[in-house]
């Protein structure tokens, strides 16, 4: 009874997880939620400051606005710019962001001592 | 001064984040964690509980154990079989796959209500 406690838990965790990852999975989209924490920017501002080719950003801020975490704002300038901000559904992913961001700081010291 | 500072901490962040993502990114490296976080498991049961090829399987797991965070035993029986276990350091990823598991858990959670 306990070990089909165990599993059930177990995949449970593992779908949840599967589930985080097939939204903000893959190399790109908690990197530019990061950025994006820091204030809006424009499509180009995106492209340059995370060095991240213009399809590729395209395609992963499409992907993050589907799943309602960034909204596109058309700005009437000349020529026409696009601003990209974070959604307040977005916010639901502080805790993930966060112990991203902490677990990364810790490791690189981590390397450096064993170095 | 202060864009100064919000450039920098900005990219601080980001920079962490790939870090992290350097380490337990990609589709299953962080499953493999949520799973191992049950208990030891055999190469092949690891390999038929996530479904995931032995190839990949095995590289997957040889990352994770050149970045400290599995350990591998080979196991004395006939045929030898392999077991793999999280190590100490990896328990510094609970937060990142707790928070992962819980916004999972969340997500899933909303879409049924908008459904």
């Amino acid at each position: 009874m306990e070990e089909i406690r165990t599993a059930k838990s177990c995949k449970q965790a593992r779908l949840a997880i599967q589930d985080t990852l097939d939204v903000v999975g893959g190399k790109w989209k908690l990197v530019l939620i990061s950025v994006l924490r820091h204030g809006p920017r424009k499509f180009n501002e995106l492209s340059r400051e995370i060095h991240i080719s213009p399809r590729i950003l395209s395609k992963e801020l499409q992907e993050l606005e589907s799943h309602g975490l960034v909204s596109r704002t058309v700005c009437n300038t000349k020529p026409v710019t696009v601003e990209y901000a974070l959604t307040e559904y977005s916010e639901t992913l502080s805790e993930v962001v966060m112990s991203m961001h902490q677990w990364g700081v810790k490791h690189r010291q981590r390397i450096m001592e064993l170095v």
